[in-house]
């Protein structure tokens, strides 16, 4: 359905863009973590496509894409090449990862919940498995590397809710048969601007109802 | 199968129960490390079903259940909300709580050890994937939340030992075509009981033989 | 194509001992993690068939080999409960585990290639599951046992290297057709040696580059 709207190969350079700032954002998480070459190299690549992989599983398409297509699994390893040999620089420009990271956001929470409709799920669950894959690689890095997800914090900026946004969208234009160019682009952009609107005026989610005064033994 | 003893809308109702309660106790723990409201719901998601996800997975049911079934989607949500606002109420009630996870505990490890029978598996492999359904998703919560998983840890009332009983009496039904409505709901009571008990009475399994003599530089 | 050149008995009896070793290594974390004696069991039954089982769900082979012969459900548990009695003594025959667990490595990496390159997958596709057979089942391990995965950590002695050697020759004996007992037994032993040299001359990956005055703030 997609690739009536995108050709192959427009689809294909979303894609592997994606996947590399999501593997910036992994080799550099094992730059800080203090990992060798090859922890860089596995938190880049897990990162990267863990997202992808587990919508694979669960839609039944295996081989998952990330075991088929040699770029996707390049193009984590000259991510974690470029991090071993230019941290500092790139940890310089963080901002900039850290717009790249959000741009992949966006584009996997559309591809997701695109892919996983292909494949038969109803709308509600395209979506999901959108959000998902936007999401997924992230918890996969952090729990490998022994942190609590950053998904989950409290203390961290929005994160879920521009995915959420845009798969949303796609859904959306799926059930009413809208999906084009024109949407699927406008559900990338409004993720991805959500996603800087909340990095840059620090959104945040709130916790538990009353949590403060119910719990004085907060930690 | 066990459609034959069960009507589906029972085995249904019996399969969203137990998912209501295990994502009541992802909740709990996720407004216990001081996760926002979109962390609470995710680990209740993930607490619920992510044991028969795993499930499904090996099996080859996909997509799988959680992700086909609304109910299976929206009730871990309404479990979240409840916990989002009334966490003080609910920690009250922590013992009614642990008593619908137990019984969630000898329902899933039922249904989990007869849906993996229906999908060709061996008895012995069947009933290894009911124990895993039955404790994945709370081992995947502790993974989560950055903890070691409560199933592994010495100082923690029997857990595994009790689901492991119940999936092992449906295997034995299997076995001697002996299962029905009477012998499936006598191992659903069973594995309820013994983590009853064993919470009642704080049933502990042993640590390696030996242990703290053999090592003084225990942390 | 592999069962052309081992018999099946013979393929089994290696397999089932690489489960066996890397099953002691997993036991033997579980006691030093003080876990008790289902975690003990858990811990051993993860550490040996979870790379087996990540592998086959991706290839798509379900139910997994795990799931469907005996032998491979029973061997972890019989080391478990090897390492439960005998703890001590199985601490201080550590470096007969440690070229177990490097003969395990050599032989999953050289098995696990071929297995994913016999349901299709590509080359490098191929040689990348079998570094993940034969790593995966010790990351699981240390992620449950809520520690860093000493895969990824850079103080420990080369340990994907060794894999990623022996992936590497079997895809090149597959490209060029030349794949039979003697170049698969090299690939094993090439694996077994340089994974042996590695921790007796201490071989470690080095970190990123020019890391440490970089970042002057490291923990």
């Amino acid at each position: 359905m997609f690739q009536d709207f995108f050709t192959p190969s427009v689809q294909h350079g979303l894609d592997v863009a994606g996947i590399f700032v999501f593997a910036i954002s992994g080799a550099l998480l094992a730059v800080r973590k203090n990992f060798d070459v090859f922890g860089i190299a596995v938190l880049a690549t897990v990162t990267s496509v863990g997202g992808g992989l587990f919508r694979d599983l669960v839609i039944g398409a295996v081989p998952p894409a990330a075991f088929t297509d040699l770029a996707y699994f390049v193009t984590p390893l000259v991510a974690a090449t470029l991090v071993y040999f230019l941290h500092p620089e790139v940890t310089r420009i963080n901002r900039a990862v850290s717009t790249f990271d959000a741009a992949g956001l966006g584009l996997f929470c559309v591809t997701g919940t695109v892919k996983a409709y292909e494949y038969g799920l109803g709308l509600t669950a395209s979506a999901t498995l959108g959000l998902a894959t936007a999401v997924g690689g992230g918890v996969l890095r952090d729990v490998l590397a022994n942190e609590v997800p950053s998904l989950l914090r409290w203390d961290r900026d929005l994160y879920a809710v521009p995915a959420m946004v845009g798969a949303g969208m796609v859904a959306l234009c799926l059930r009413y048969d809208a999906l084009n160019p024109l949407t699927s682009g406008l559900a990338v952009i409004t993720a991805f601007s959500l996603r800087m609107l909340a990095m840059h005026f620090h959104w945040r989610a709130p916790r538990a109802w009353n949590r403060r005064s119910a719990t004085p033994d907060e930690a």
